[in-house]
């Protein structure tokens, strides 16, 4: 490695350092306040304050009440909750789920679970930009529907589902089959949670799960929205911690961390997503001028084409496809030189397949194989990505020549 | 409260405070070394060496290969994870599954929600002392069994079970019924996990769950040891991380911290169980001597009866019962003068029947009301021990004169 080089990092998707405001908050419930939440004495009501002042931010972020969040450990344990805790509550013969097929796995696995526990799957299609396609949606809900599950925003190509419309369409299309129970919401929103507005009351949405690792939390915490009356059952079985929907000594000093995230993101959300989205929108404009055989994967920034396209992509999101040039050989030429990226989401990036949800936009194997996501932060610099744009367009000639594909 | 009051802690048995060393270590993957441990580039591969660092530390503490090691975010989940997976993995007609009455409720909901699957439970009784009958165990064992799941080590009442000779009567037991597959033998050892020598190998242990905040590491991090050739299913479905055993984007900064808190207790565990052991029969001699209507609940400790039974009592484990008083009213009182203590687990005391564990060694409803546990530490002092032991005798009288009963 050469020395004094950089490092920058444009991989926030796949996680993000925690922030010093957060870990300071975090400190004293090691060793100090480090008391059982559900014991008796003075340590463990401290311990029980911190961990329900930070359901209470957890909850302000997208408008729920602070009883309708159940803490877990990840996204993956709240995505695998969502689903199997509707299955398995609503067990009836011939059950029907509904997911999109740009789902993440741990949605995608839980589906499959299910499928071999007797139930039916439904995965919707998308476009070429990565958009659920509402009339499919309704027509898909049939009377044995019990539970849609659509991610907020893609994870490796940013499209963000038009949820508020989803979520009436759900609302509607149930009430329209006069059903005795309701067809539940679940929206796996890890990467818009914290970067833009979320309403559940005004989404219509029944089920939420959210991260504080991708956050500027610490990995650990996360949570899953239960709207008041929902008929759920737990997957991890135990103590009954968490009104019994997720037992386990309670991780405090994590969840404090994800509450004061949450707060730190509702103050400052507005103003990250604008600079974000500049130096977003840069990257994607000077990349596609600058670069030969290059392309945007998802929904268009605003300055390209049309404003409305912007409210379509997540504020840090840029996700490339390079003719000719594996995804992978880039992502490794970056750091040698100190950049971190991604070829897709991080879960997959040890894997050999090439992206489902690259393939779900309609690509071709070859073409889903050579996708560079970059993924801006909190500190993300102009200097950074201005170092990134001098230094790409040499890795992809070089990485051309190699191949003999010029 | 009473200013410049003590604070005394001696409910280790329910969580402890993370030790200096293990904050320390853990402290750069926070902000610096964030990176998620399946990227490509340098910042994951840092991650992933230090995970790895520490599943070799956490596997050294009990004689296991690193990579029978898969992380957690929890005993419970571990728990789950032991039952569910092996019983889901060895789904045919009638399996049977084996427990002891004593088990965490973790174990025992599992055992229950395995029963709504069509599994068929048994629950082994347990002697006054709380050990499971190595003949009874033997009888129950059939031609169907999967899996036998024994508690290492009573969290409520200190006692450990002949851990390797239940591991070699399930061994010779499943060879003489000649079946194809092999009945595994699970503990929890959150208990004992740290504090006494445990090797899975000499003890014919296939599962084994075990929790970093028990022994000084922090919440958020546990593990469940899973030998090799062991026919196991997820309990959590997404990336495939952890062999595919646990999805979910590795917690890192925890389990660095757990695989530091395992290389200290290697170290420093037969020093410290000395050090507890001292302390413990002296608290249990004076108590038993000075309070009338006092009883010690589990094993009888060294001084008192035969050598033999300490090696039965975790060496940081006391639980007594007071005639004629509530434990709970014992905990607030201790918790007005500076003394954290417990009725019993963590995971039961905020409900209010008695302990399962109580009445499983032969109490009567209203004595397992009466009992109070006081679990020691690695920084539980002599001085401390007598400043309870000046105190007790005293709030036991008054509770007693409240009661009109003394």
């Amino acid at each position: 490695m050469i020395k004094n080089i950089k490092k920058i990092y444009l991989d926030y998707a796949a996680t993000t350092p925690v922030d010093p405001r957060v870990i300071q908050r975090m400190f004293p419930f090691f060793s100090e306040k480090f008391g059982n939440a559900t014991a008796l004495y003075s340590f463990g009501q401290e311990a029980k304050a911190a961990l329900e002042e930070s359901r209470g931010q957890v909850s302000n972020l997208i408008g729920a009440k602070p009883n309708e969040i159940i803490f877990t450990s990840s996204a993956t344990e709240s995505n695998n909750l969502a689903l199997k805790g509707i299955g398995l509550a609503n067990k009836e013969k011939d059950r029907h789920i509904i997911i999109s097929s740009i789902e993440h796995p741990s949605i995608m696995e839980s589906a499959r679970w299910l499928e071999t526990q007797g139930f039916k799957i439904t995965r919707l299609p998308v476009d070429k930009y990565g958009l659920v396609n509402l009339y499919n949606l309704k027509e898909a809900i049939k009377k044995n529907t019990i539970l849609v599950s659509i991610i907020y925003a893609s994870n490796e190509i940013g499209t963000i589902q038009p949820i508020k419309e989803i979520g009436e369409a759900i609302k509607r299309k149930s009430e329209s089959l006069n059903l005795k129970s309701k067809i539940y919401f679940h929206t796996d929103a890890v990467q818009s949670f914290g970067k833009i507005p979320i309403d559940v009351n005004k989404m219509e949405i029944d089920l939420l799960s959210a991260s504080s690792h991708k956050m500027y939390g610490p990995k650990g915490a996360a949570c899953l929205f239960v709207r008041e009356g929902t008929k759920i059952e737990p997957v991890l079985h135990g103590g009954g911690q968490e009104s019994g929907l997720r037992s386990s000594t309670v991780n405090v000093s994590a969840i404090v961390g994800f509450g004061m995230a949450c707060k730190i993101c509702k103050r400052e959300m507005k103003e990250e997503a604008q600079k974000q989205i500049k130096l977003r929108d840069k990257l994607i404009k000077e990349v596609l001028e600058k670069i030969p055989g290059s392309h945007l994967n998802g929904s268009p920034s605003s300055r390209l084409r049309r404003a409305s396209h912007s409210q379509k992509r997540l504020p840090n999101n840029v996700n490339f496809r390079f003719e000719f040039v594996e995804g992978e050989s880039i992502v490794i030429q970056l750091d040698l030189l100190g950049i971190a990226a991604s070829t897709g989401s991080a879960c997959s990036s040890t894997k050999l397949e090439p992206s489902h949800v690259l393939l779900a936009i309609g690509l071709k194997h070859e073409q889903a194989h050579g996708s560079l996501r970059l993924t801006l932060g909190r500190w993300t610099k102009e200097s950074e990505i201005n170092y990134l744009l001098k230094l790409l367009p040499g890795v992809i000639k070089r990485l051309r020549e190699i191949s003999g594909k010029t």
